[in-house]
Protein backbone atom coordinates (compact mmCIF):
# COMPACT_ATOMS: atom_id res chain seq x y z
CA UNK A 1 0.00 0.00 0.00
CA UNK A 2 1.18 3.19 -0.69
CA UNK A 3 2.49 5.98 2.01
CA UNK A 4 1.73 9.46 2.30
CA UNK A 5 5.40 10.12 0.95
CA UNK A 6 3.97 8.50 -2.19
CA UNK A 7 0.69 10.17 -2.58
CA UNK A 8 1.05 13.68 -1.08
CA UNK A 9 1.65 15.25 -4.23
CA UNK A 10 -2.02 13.94 -5.57
CA UNK A 11 -3.18 17.09 -3.27
CA UNK A 12 -1.87 19.47 -5.93
CA UNK A 13 -4.49 17.84 -8.24
CA UNK A 14 -6.13 21.06 -10.07
CA UNK A 15 -9.29 21.89 -8.10
CA UNK A 16 -11.98 21.29 -11.17
CA UNK A 17 -10.10 17.71 -11.85
CA UNK A 18 -10.72 16.74 -8.66
CA UNK A 19 -14.07 17.72 -8.45
CA UNK A 20 -15.29 16.67 -11.57
CA UNK A 21 -13.86 12.78 -11.24
CA UNK A 22 -15.02 12.32 -7.87
CA UNK A 23 -17.41 9.30 -6.95
CA UNK A 24 -18.51 7.39 -3.95
CA UNK A 25 -15.99 4.26 -3.25
CA UNK A 26 -17.98 1.54 -1.38
CA UNK A 27 -15.58 -1.26 -2.44
CA UNK A 28 -12.38 -0.63 -0.70
CA UNK A 29 -9.00 -3.01 -0.26
CA UNK A 30 -8.60 -3.77 3.57
CA UNK A 31 -4.68 -2.66 3.34
CA UNK A 32 -3.76 0.04 5.62
CA UNK A 33 -4.12 3.89 5.55
CA UNK A 34 -1.32 5.73 7.14
CA UNK A 35 -1.65 8.42 9.54
CA UNK A 36 0.08 11.09 7.67
CA UNK A 37 -2.54 10.73 4.94
CA UNK A 38 -5.41 10.52 6.91
CA UNK A 39 -4.40 13.52 9.10
CA UNK A 40 -3.72 15.22 5.14
CA UNK A 41 -7.46 14.78 4.94
CA UNK A 42 -8.06 16.13 7.75
CA UNK A 43 -6.01 18.87 7.64
CA UNK A 44 -8.02 19.96 4.78
CA UNK A 45 -11.22 18.92 6.06
CA UNK A 46 -11.13 22.02 9.09
CA UNK A 47 -10.06 24.44 6.29
CA UNK A 48 -14.07 24.25 5.37
CA UNK A 49 -16.60 27.48 6.64
CA UNK A 50 -18.58 26.82 9.95
CA UNK A 51 -21.69 28.96 11.21
CA UNK A 52 -20.38 31.84 12.86
CA UNK A 53 -16.53 30.50 12.64
CA UNK A 54 -17.42 28.06 15.42
CA UNK A 55 -15.28 24.98 14.65
CA UNK A 56 -17.75 22.83 16.36
CA UNK A 57 -16.42 19.84 15.17
CA UNK A 58 -15.32 16.47 16.24
CA UNK A 59 -13.75 14.08 14.23
CA UNK A 60 -13.21 10.42 15.16
CA UNK A 61 -10.48 8.61 13.24
CA UNK A 62 -11.74 4.97 13.63
CA UNK A 63 -9.06 1.88 13.46
CA UNK A 64 -10.08 -0.82 16.35
CA UNK A 65 -11.58 -4.02 15.26
CA UNK A 66 -14.18 -3.55 17.95
CA UNK A 67 -15.31 0.00 17.13
CA UNK A 68 -15.70 -0.76 13.45
CA UNK A 69 -17.39 -4.01 13.90
CA UNK A 70 -20.00 -1.75 16.50
CA UNK A 71 -20.48 0.76 13.31
CA UNK A 72 -20.44 -1.89 10.88
CA UNK A 73 -23.87 -3.83 13.17
CA UNK A 74 -25.60 -0.32 12.89
CA UNK A 75 -24.86 -0.14 9.17
CA UNK A 76 -26.14 -3.26 8.65
CA UNK A 77 -29.16 -2.60 10.58
CA UNK A 78 -30.20 0.91 8.55
CA UNK A 79 -28.72 -0.61 5.58
CA UNK A 80 -31.67 -4.10 5.84
CA UNK A 81 -34.23 -1.08 5.70
CA UNK A 82 -32.24 1.22 3.05
CA UNK A 83 -31.70 -1.19 0.27
CA UNK A 84 -35.37 -1.97 0.14
CA UNK A 85 -36.21 1.82 -0.28
CA UNK A 86 -33.23 2.32 -3.04
CA UNK A 87 -34.82 -0.78 -4.62
CA UNK A 88 -38.44 0.54 -5.80
CA UNK A 89 -36.44 3.49 -6.43
CA UNK A 90 -33.94 2.56 -9.23
CA UNK A 91 -36.00 -0.10 -10.66
CA UNK A 92 -34.22 -1.36 -13.62
CA UNK A 93 -32.08 1.80 -14.16
CA UNK A 94 -28.88 0.15 -14.31
CA UNK A 95 -26.38 3.23 -12.69
CA UNK A 96 -28.85 2.87 -9.26
CA UNK A 97 -28.34 -1.13 -9.64
CA UNK A 98 -24.79 -0.65 -9.01
CA UNK A 99 -25.27 2.07 -6.89
CA UNK A 100 -27.72 -0.83 -4.72
CA UNK A 101 -24.58 -3.21 -5.69
CA UNK A 102 -21.99 -1.12 -3.80
CA UNK A 103 -24.17 -0.34 -1.04
CA UNK A 104 -24.52 -4.09 -0.36
CA UNK A 105 -20.68 -4.49 -1.09
CA UNK A 106 -19.81 -2.06 2.24
CA UNK A 107 -22.62 -3.76 4.29
CA UNK A 108 -20.85 -7.12 3.91
CA UNK A 109 -17.26 -5.95 4.19
CA UNK A 110 -17.48 -2.81 6.88
CA UNK A 111 -15.52 -4.57 9.43
CA UNK A 112 -12.27 -4.58 6.45
CA UNK A 113 -12.50 -1.41 5.71
CA UNK A 114 -9.01 0.04 7.57
CA UNK A 115 -10.28 3.38 8.67
CA UNK A 116 -13.80 4.98 9.20
CA UNK A 117 -13.77 8.52 10.16
CA UNK A 118 -16.48 9.91 11.78
CA UNK A 119 -17.53 13.70 11.61
CA UNK A 120 -19.51 14.95 14.72
CA UNK A 121 -21.02 18.18 16.36
CA UNK A 122 -20.40 19.40 19.25
CA UNK A 123 -23.73 21.70 20.99
CA UNK A 124 -27.32 20.04 21.15
CA UNK A 125 -28.57 18.69 18.10
CA UNK A 126 -30.73 21.29 16.24
CA UNK A 127 -34.20 20.19 14.90
CA UNK A 128 -36.30 23.90 15.16
CA UNK A 129 -36.41 26.46 13.59
CA UNK A 130 -35.40 25.50 10.28
CA UNK A 131 -32.82 28.37 9.65
CA UNK A 132 -30.87 26.91 12.79
CA UNK A 133 -31.02 23.27 12.04
CA UNK A 134 -29.57 24.13 8.35
CA UNK A 135 -26.72 26.17 9.76
CA UNK A 136 -25.91 22.98 11.93
CA UNK A 137 -25.89 20.75 9.30
CA UNK A 138 -23.80 23.19 7.02
CA UNK A 139 -21.50 23.64 9.98
CA UNK A 140 -20.00 20.12 9.35
CA UNK A 141 -21.07 18.82 5.51
CA UNK A 142 -18.47 21.77 3.82
CA UNK A 143 -15.75 19.98 5.97
CA UNK A 144 -16.89 16.21 4.96
CA UNK A 145 -17.03 17.39 1.48
CA UNK A 146 -13.33 18.50 1.83
CA UNK A 147 -12.36 15.45 3.29
CA UNK A 148 -13.61 13.36 0.24
CA UNK A 149 -12.03 15.62 -1.89
CA UNK A 150 -9.05 15.65 -0.47
CA UNK A 151 -9.59 11.51 -0.38
CA UNK A 152 -10.09 12.05 -4.06
CA UNK A 153 -7.09 13.82 -4.52
CA UNK A 154 -4.47 11.52 -2.52
CA UNK A 155 -5.95 8.91 -4.57
CA UNK A 156 -7.76 6.99 -1.49
CA UNK A 157 -11.27 5.86 -2.09
CA UNK A 158 -14.16 7.26 -0.42
CA UNK A 159 -17.92 7.91 0.18
CA UNK A 160 -20.45 10.06 2.63
CA UNK A 161 -22.50 7.90 4.46
CA UNK A 162 -24.77 8.22 7.30
CA UNK A 163 -26.21 5.17 8.43
CA UNK A 164 -23.41 3.87 10.48
CA UNK A 165 -24.54 6.37 13.19
CA UNK A 166 -28.27 6.29 12.10
CA UNK A 167 -29.05 6.11 15.94
CA UNK A 168 -27.13 8.89 17.40
CA UNK A 169 -27.87 7.01 21.06
CA UNK A 170 -25.73 4.01 19.73
CA UNK A 171 -23.58 5.47 17.27
CA UNK A 172 -22.23 8.05 20.61
CA UNK A 173 -22.05 4.88 23.07
CA UNK A 174 -19.76 3.32 19.97
CA UNK A 175 -17.65 5.70 20.11
CA UNK A 176 -17.52 7.28 24.31
CA UNK A 177 -18.81 10.73 23.00
CA UNK A 178 -19.74 13.13 25.26
CA UNK A 179 -23.62 13.48 25.19
CA UNK A 180 -23.16 17.41 23.73
CA UNK A 181 -21.43 15.69 21.06
CA UNK A 182 -23.44 13.99 18.19
CA UNK A 183 -22.24 12.11 15.52
CA UNK A 184 -23.31 13.29 11.91
CA UNK A 185 -21.69 11.12 9.06
CA UNK A 186 -19.42 8.10 8.42
CA UNK A 187 -16.45 7.99 6.10
CA UNK A 188 -15.27 5.17 5.55
CA UNK A 189 -11.84 5.10 3.92
CA UNK A 190 -9.46 2.97 2.03
CA UNK A 191 -7.25 2.02 -1.22
CA UNK A 192 -10.19 1.52 -3.97
CA UNK A 193 -10.60 -1.48 -5.66
CA UNK A 194 -12.40 0.71 -8.53
CA UNK A 195 -11.49 3.86 -9.50
CA UNK A 196 -12.59 7.03 -9.56
CA UNK A 197 -13.78 8.88 -13.12
CA UNK A 198 -16.01 11.49 -14.55
CA UNK A 199 -19.18 11.03 -13.14
CA UNK A 200 -23.21 12.19 -14.73
CA UNK A 201 -25.51 14.61 -13.51
CA UNK A 202 -28.56 16.07 -14.16
CA UNK A 203 -26.97 19.37 -16.63
CA UNK A 204 -26.76 22.57 -14.78
CA UNK A 205 -30.03 24.20 -17.27
CA UNK A 206 -32.17 21.54 -15.57
CA UNK A 207 -31.55 22.63 -12.26
CA UNK A 208 -30.69 26.30 -12.35
CA UNK A 209 -33.12 29.31 -13.02
CA UNK A 210 -32.92 32.85 -13.56
CA UNK A 211 -34.23 35.31 -10.95
CA UNK A 212 -37.03 33.07 -9.89
CA UNK A 213 -37.85 29.72 -9.91
CA UNK A 214 -38.89 28.48 -13.93
CA UNK A 215 -36.89 31.39 -15.61
CA UNK A 216 -34.28 29.48 -17.60
CA UNK A 217 -31.03 30.33 -16.39
CA UNK A 218 -29.51 31.26 -20.14
CA UNK A 219 -25.47 31.70 -19.22
CA UNK B 1 -14.35 43.26 -14.28
CA UNK B 2 -12.08 40.22 -15.62
CA UNK B 3 -14.62 37.48 -17.79
CA UNK B 4 -14.54 33.81 -17.53
CA UNK B 5 -12.29 34.09 -20.66
CA UNK B 6 -9.42 35.82 -18.44
CA UNK B 7 -10.50 33.83 -14.82
CA UNK B 8 -11.05 30.27 -16.43
CA UNK B 9 -7.73 29.43 -15.58
CA UNK B 10 -7.94 29.54 -12.03
CA UNK B 11 -9.99 26.59 -11.73
CA UNK B 12 -7.14 24.59 -12.19
CA UNK B 13 -5.59 25.61 -8.85
CA UNK B 14 -4.48 23.28 -7.03
CA UNK B 15 -6.85 21.35 -4.44
CA UNK B 16 -5.00 22.01 -1.37
CA UNK B 17 -4.05 25.53 -2.18
CA UNK B 18 -8.25 26.37 -2.95
CA UNK B 19 -9.31 24.47 0.65
CA UNK B 20 -5.89 26.04 2.36
CA UNK B 21 -6.86 29.80 1.24
CA UNK B 22 -10.65 29.55 1.78
CA UNK B 23 -12.28 32.21 3.19
CA UNK B 24 -15.85 34.45 3.60
CA UNK B 25 -15.46 37.08 1.90
CA UNK B 26 -18.57 39.42 2.79
CA UNK B 27 -17.16 42.79 0.86
CA UNK B 28 -17.80 42.45 -2.74
CA UNK B 29 -17.32 45.07 -5.36
CA UNK B 30 -20.10 45.95 -7.58
CA UNK B 31 -19.09 45.33 -10.77
CA UNK B 32 -20.69 42.12 -12.76
CA UNK B 33 -19.88 38.84 -12.89
CA UNK B 34 -20.72 37.08 -16.41
CA UNK B 35 -22.85 34.43 -16.82
CA UNK B 36 -19.99 32.00 -17.88
CA UNK B 37 -18.25 32.63 -14.26
CA UNK B 38 -21.44 31.56 -12.75
CA UNK B 39 -22.40 28.87 -14.76
CA UNK B 40 -18.34 27.39 -13.95
CA UNK B 41 -19.46 27.51 -10.48
CA UNK B 42 -22.73 25.46 -11.33
CA UNK B 43 -20.93 23.06 -13.20
CA UNK B 44 -18.85 22.32 -10.56
CA UNK B 45 -21.33 22.30 -7.73
CA UNK B 46 -23.57 19.91 -9.14
CA UNK B 47 -20.37 17.50 -9.70
CA UNK B 48 -20.86 16.79 -5.16
CA UNK B 49 -22.62 13.54 -4.01
CA UNK B 50 -26.12 13.38 -2.83
CA UNK B 51 -27.71 10.88 -0.59
CA UNK B 52 -28.90 8.22 -3.13
CA UNK B 53 -27.87 10.10 -6.02
CA UNK B 54 -30.67 11.90 -6.13
CA UNK B 55 -29.74 14.99 -7.32
CA UNK B 56 -32.75 16.86 -5.97
CA UNK B 57 -31.35 20.37 -6.12
CA UNK B 58 -32.45 23.38 -7.72
CA UNK B 59 -29.96 26.52 -7.93
CA UNK B 60 -31.38 30.23 -8.39
CA UNK B 61 -29.43 33.02 -9.70
CA UNK B 62 -30.24 36.00 -8.37
CA UNK B 63 -29.50 39.11 -10.75
CA UNK B 64 -32.83 41.01 -10.63
CA UNK B 65 -32.77 44.14 -8.30
CA UNK B 66 -36.26 43.61 -7.41
CA UNK B 67 -35.47 39.88 -5.78
CA UNK B 68 -31.87 41.08 -4.51
CA UNK B 69 -34.14 43.65 -2.61
CA UNK B 70 -36.30 41.00 -0.61
CA UNK B 71 -33.89 39.32 0.03
CA UNK B 72 -31.13 41.76 1.55
CA UNK B 73 -34.52 42.73 3.82
CA UNK B 74 -34.92 38.64 4.65
CA UNK B 75 -31.58 38.92 5.33
CA UNK B 76 -31.12 42.34 7.58
CA UNK B 77 -34.05 41.27 9.90
CA UNK B 78 -32.26 37.61 10.85
CA UNK B 79 -28.87 40.20 11.14
CA UNK B 80 -30.75 42.64 13.40
CA UNK B 81 -30.85 39.35 15.70
CA UNK B 82 -28.07 37.51 15.02
CA UNK B 83 -25.94 39.92 15.33
CA UNK B 84 -26.85 40.18 18.94
CA UNK B 85 -26.07 37.09 19.65
CA UNK B 86 -22.50 37.28 17.90
CA UNK B 87 -21.62 40.05 19.67
CA UNK B 88 -21.77 38.22 23.10
CA UNK B 89 -19.92 35.73 21.85
CA UNK B 90 -16.73 37.28 19.81
CA UNK B 91 -16.46 40.06 23.02
CA UNK B 92 -12.84 41.55 22.16
CA UNK B 93 -12.01 38.84 20.35
CA UNK B 94 -10.44 40.89 17.42
CA UNK B 95 -10.89 37.77 14.48
CA UNK B 96 -14.70 37.57 15.69
CA UNK B 97 -14.64 41.49 15.19
CA UNK B 98 -13.67 41.70 12.19
CA UNK B 99 -16.59 38.52 11.08
CA UNK B 100 -19.04 40.77 12.80
CA UNK B 101 -18.04 43.78 10.75
CA UNK B 102 -17.99 42.21 7.21
CA UNK B 103 -21.64 40.73 8.48
CA UNK B 104 -22.98 44.39 8.87
CA UNK B 105 -21.11 45.22 5.97
CA UNK B 106 -23.02 42.92 3.41
CA UNK B 107 -26.44 43.71 5.64
CA UNK B 108 -25.49 47.23 4.53
CA UNK B 109 -24.89 46.50 1.11
CA UNK B 110 -26.90 43.19 -0.27
CA UNK B 111 -28.54 44.85 -2.65
CA UNK B 112 -25.65 45.61 -4.51
CA UNK B 113 -23.92 42.10 -4.85
CA UNK B 114 -24.25 41.41 -8.34
CA UNK B 115 -25.11 37.91 -8.00
CA UNK B 116 -26.33 35.35 -5.27
CA UNK B 117 -27.62 31.78 -5.58
CA UNK B 118 -30.05 30.22 -3.55
CA UNK B 119 -29.37 26.54 -3.61
CA UNK B 120 -32.44 24.97 -2.80
CA UNK B 121 -33.30 21.46 -2.01
CA UNK B 122 -36.86 19.67 -3.88
CA UNK B 123 -38.81 17.28 -1.63
CA UNK B 124 -40.53 17.84 1.76
CA UNK B 125 -38.45 19.16 4.39
CA UNK B 126 -36.88 16.77 6.44
CA UNK B 127 -37.41 17.43 10.36
CA UNK B 128 -37.50 13.47 11.69
CA UNK B 129 -35.81 11.04 12.60
CA UNK B 130 -32.11 12.39 12.41
CA UNK B 131 -30.71 10.60 10.08
CA UNK B 132 -33.13 11.42 7.14
CA UNK B 133 -32.45 15.40 8.25
CA UNK B 134 -28.70 14.56 7.86
CA UNK B 135 -29.03 13.01 4.59
CA UNK B 136 -31.26 15.61 3.50
CA UNK B 137 -29.18 18.79 4.02
CA UNK B 138 -25.73 16.10 3.52
CA UNK B 139 -27.25 16.53 0.06
CA UNK B 140 -26.61 20.64 -0.21
CA UNK B 141 -24.21 21.29 1.94
CA UNK B 142 -20.89 19.39 -0.46
CA UNK B 143 -22.61 21.27 -3.39
CA UNK B 144 -22.24 24.47 -2.03
CA UNK B 145 -18.86 23.87 -0.61
CA UNK B 146 -17.78 22.85 -4.11
CA UNK B 147 -19.71 26.03 -5.37
CA UNK B 148 -17.39 28.54 -2.92
CA UNK B 149 -14.07 26.76 -3.79
CA UNK B 150 -14.63 27.06 -7.48
CA UNK B 151 -15.57 30.88 -6.45
CA UNK B 152 -12.20 30.83 -4.63
CA UNK B 153 -10.14 29.08 -7.86
CA UNK B 154 -11.63 31.79 -9.92
CA UNK B 155 -11.34 34.84 -7.90
CA UNK B 156 -14.86 35.41 -6.68
CA UNK B 157 -15.49 36.58 -3.16
CA UNK B 158 -18.28 34.20 -1.19
CA UNK B 159 -19.25 33.02 1.63
CA UNK B 160 -22.46 30.54 2.84
CA UNK B 161 -25.08 32.14 4.33
CA UNK B 162 -28.15 31.40 5.61
CA UNK B 163 -29.42 34.56 7.00
CA UNK B 164 -31.45 35.36 3.64
CA UNK B 165 -33.34 32.50 3.57
CA UNK B 166 -34.08 32.66 6.98
CA UNK B 167 -38.02 32.20 6.27
CA UNK B 168 -38.83 29.54 3.67
CA UNK B 169 -42.08 30.54 3.47
CA UNK B 170 -41.15 34.11 2.43
CA UNK B 171 -37.96 33.12 0.47
CA UNK B 172 -40.23 30.65 -1.10
CA UNK B 173 -42.38 33.83 -2.18
CA UNK B 174 -40.04 35.89 -3.24
CA UNK B 175 -38.05 33.47 -5.68
CA UNK B 176 -41.40 31.82 -6.79
CA UNK B 177 -40.49 28.87 -5.64
CA UNK B 178 -43.22 25.32 -5.59
CA UNK B 179 -44.09 23.89 -1.88
CA UNK B 180 -42.02 21.51 -2.37
CA UNK B 181 -38.80 23.06 -2.71
CA UNK B 182 -37.10 24.85 -0.21
CA UNK B 183 -34.57 27.62 0.04
CA UNK B 184 -31.51 26.18 2.57
CA UNK B 185 -28.49 28.73 1.45
CA UNK B 186 -27.42 31.48 -0.54
CA UNK B 187 -24.22 32.29 -1.71
CA UNK B 188 -23.55 36.36 -2.46
CA UNK B 189 -21.00 36.38 -5.25
CA UNK B 190 -19.13 38.93 -6.60
CA UNK B 191 -15.50 40.31 -7.27
CA UNK B 192 -13.85 40.30 -3.86
CA UNK B 193 -12.50 43.85 -2.13
CA UNK B 194 -10.20 41.99 -0.03
CA UNK B 195 -8.69 39.42 -0.54
CA UNK B 196 -8.30 35.59 0.29
CA UNK B 197 -5.60 34.18 2.22
CA UNK B 198 -4.50 31.16 4.70
CA UNK B 199 -6.64 31.17 7.27
CA UNK B 200 -6.25 29.81 11.14
CA UNK B 201 -8.33 26.92 12.74
CA UNK B 202 -7.90 25.28 15.94
CA UNK B 203 -5.41 22.19 15.39
CA UNK B 204 -6.49 18.65 13.76
CA UNK B 205 -5.30 17.38 17.09
CA UNK B 206 -7.53 19.32 19.42
CA UNK B 207 -10.28 17.81 17.60
CA UNK B 208 -9.67 14.32 16.54
CA UNK B 209 -9.89 11.36 18.42
CA UNK B 210 -8.25 7.72 17.64
CA UNK B 211 -11.21 5.21 17.98
CA UNK B 212 -13.21 6.33 21.32
CA UNK B 213 -13.51 10.53 22.34
CA UNK B 214 -10.82 11.40 24.40
CA UNK B 215 -8.00 9.12 22.63
CA UNK B 216 -5.39 11.48 21.33
CA UNK B 217 -5.08 10.93 17.24
CA UNK B 218 -1.09 10.15 17.07
CA UNK B 219 -1.00 10.49 13.43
Amino acid sequence: MPSFAEVKAGLAMPLSDAMETQRSIRRLRSDPVDDETVRACLELAIKAPTGGNLQNWEFVVVRDPDVKHQLARLNRQAWSVMRRIYRTQVRNDEKGLRGLAAGQWLADHFEETPVVVVACLRGPRAWFPPVVVTSYYGSIFPAVQNLLLAARALGLGAALTTLPVWSSWMARRTLGLPWNVSPIAAVPLGWPQGRYGPTIRRPVDEVTHLDRYGKPFGG
